[in-house]
């Protein structure tokens, strides 16, 4: 006789995005159309901009969160809908100014709209989608939704400008480049899961779970794809790789393998992040350093901490279906850096 | 017997804006003490880059005609400072994006933000800035006033995206160009004069009329921004004069003159707004284009037009010392250009 597992026992192996994509499909629909909407302006440059990199393919993970929190707590209403797009477009502002502000190329695999407009456009059709998000969110009537939201604004804006000064910076510490991604990333998919959860009229207890969920998946998913970045656990160079190398970003993994490394790694590491002098051979020896030093497969290492207290943030969820769909999320958000 | 003139007559001469100084004198001192709380920060950088912009001597128009708005409405409270520093934040926000939007070289005779620290440093401080005042307006917990400034919040953006694609347009109309300063200038000073009057709980026909006094003002003190640009109505040049010139845009008296004048001339603006060519005698030469074709006079005389909708809009007010000083201060604004 075989061992028979329950649906409530979430087994980490169940990895799977779709039951999540599964529950939330209605809302998402309504999300699409609402985003759609909202980018319409007789300014014909806005929706042309806005649509370029909101239609990219981004996996819509925090608008899906807020849906499937919102319905977990028994709501079925019109709020958790423009809370979710409102959640997206301030996601878009800001992928928007950090593309300004990095300097970047390319973005999900695409030109970056920076290169195919120009960086006033990005800057601006960022403010425009932060100007929707904000009338979106006011139009819910809800101030405690309100609260979370503009909470969540004002320390991303923080964390953005903390993360200029860090940047370039090899010598910075776990904790500093924690509280780096805690404001840049975690801080919005803890409001987008709470505030599924404050529309739904939940108690201080359940609001304070998904507020865990939210920012604990959102480390976890942060440092997955810092380890991405340079191929995940087991790295194979492929065309996804190196975004960060090339733009001197000081990552978890650089983080690790910096600390752990000879003095030889240390000056490597300073003369291609910093110094910004990257050879052609340069990618692949940061690689083969990050692997002598375990950095990658730590990284995924800490990220699963991260995803065990989100996972336990949900415990006294009662909805089961959504709750296995969140935890199912969650691992396969890890899963990733196979 | 001389004519005695009663306080309630407001002549036009009585141009000053030391009544509006004046009666918003205690709520200002509580506006920038709170402006400066609230650019406190643990990232150094930001209380530095914003106090740089906001310590540079602004008029603080825009917060003094909040908190005469609720004064005249007969309110005393709390609310009407944090939505008066809400809104120099938001003011404050789209002055850093400006001016890295533009690539400007100087605010108000400083050299702009964007040289002394960098774009990116101009771009997420305003971000930072915007998520401040977000905060502090939800702080307020009035979804009426929330509802006035959110949606100048997204007509402010939607303006400058707009104002993209007309400011290199010697073509533009006077209309277009309405359209862009109604966007840019006059939305913002119309939401602070309207909130005022929202968190004082006053009736449809009170808040319309700030409303309009706030919109109508803004035109007004954008048009003789623009004239002032080129030394006002009889100019003289010095350090204050051409930078809209340098930048090629656009403004109202550039499109008078451009309309007025012969084909010469508009080959003249091209060149100098359009491909930026522009020789030592340039501005001199523009300005006495201006002159020959009235265009800088018309412009003030448009921006009285404008000054005298704001002043009918107030009509109904029943407060007596608010009202004289909003309509001295609408004079000032207008004498600015002698």
């Amino acid at each position: 006789m075989g061992v028979v597992l329950s649906f409530e026992e979430y087994p980490t192996e169940r990895a799977s995005i779709s039951p999540l994509v599964e529950i939330t499909a209605s809302g998402m629909q309504r999300v699409n159309r609402l985003v759609v909407e909202r980018t319409r302006s007789d300014v014909t440059l806005i929706p042309e901009v806005a649509r370029y990199l909101i239609d990219s393919g981004g996996k819509r993970m925090r608008p899906m969160v807020t849906i499937a929190s919102a319905q977990a707590c028994g709501y079925h209403g019109d709020a958790e809908v423009k809370l979710a797009a409102a959640v997206e477009f301030m996601h878009t502002a800001t992928l928007f100014h950090d593309d300004v502000v990095d300097e970047s190329n390319t973005r999900r695999g695409k030109r970056a709209a920076r290169l195919v407009w120009g960086n006033q456009e990005s800057v601006l059709v960022g403010d425009f989608l932060l100007g929707q998000a904000f009338k979106m969110m006011v139009e819910v009537e809800s101030l405690e939704a309100l609260a979370v939201l503009s909470a969540a604004a004002a320390a991303i804006a923080e964390g953005e400008v903390m993360q200029l000064t860090t940047a370039k910076n090899t010598e910075t510490t776990e904790d500093e480049y924690l509280d780096v991604i805690r404001a840049k990333t975690a801080v919005l998919f803890s409001a987008a899961a709470e505030v599924g959860a404050v529309v739904a009229g939940s108690d201080r207890s359940v609001r304070a779970a998904f507020r865990s969920y939210g920012a604990n998946l959102g480390i976890a998913f942060q440092l997955i794809d810092d380890a991405l970045d340079y191929g995940g656990e087991t790295p194979t160079l492929g065309k996804d790789v190196g975004d960060d190398f090339r733009e001197g970003k000081v990552t978890l993994p650089v983080v690790l393998a910096y600390r752990r490394g000879s003095d030889d790694d240390r000056a490597f590491w300073r003369r291609t992040l910093v110094e910004g002098t990257i050879g052609e051979d340069d990618l692949a020896h940061a690689v083969s350093l990050l692997e002598r030093t375990r950095a990658l497969k730590d990284t995924v290492e800490r990220a699963r901490h991260y995803a065990a207290m989100a996972h336990d943030a949900l415990a006294p969820l009662p909805d089961e279906r959504a709750k296995a769909a969140l935890l199912q999320a969650l691992a396969f958000c890890i899963a990733r850096a196979h």
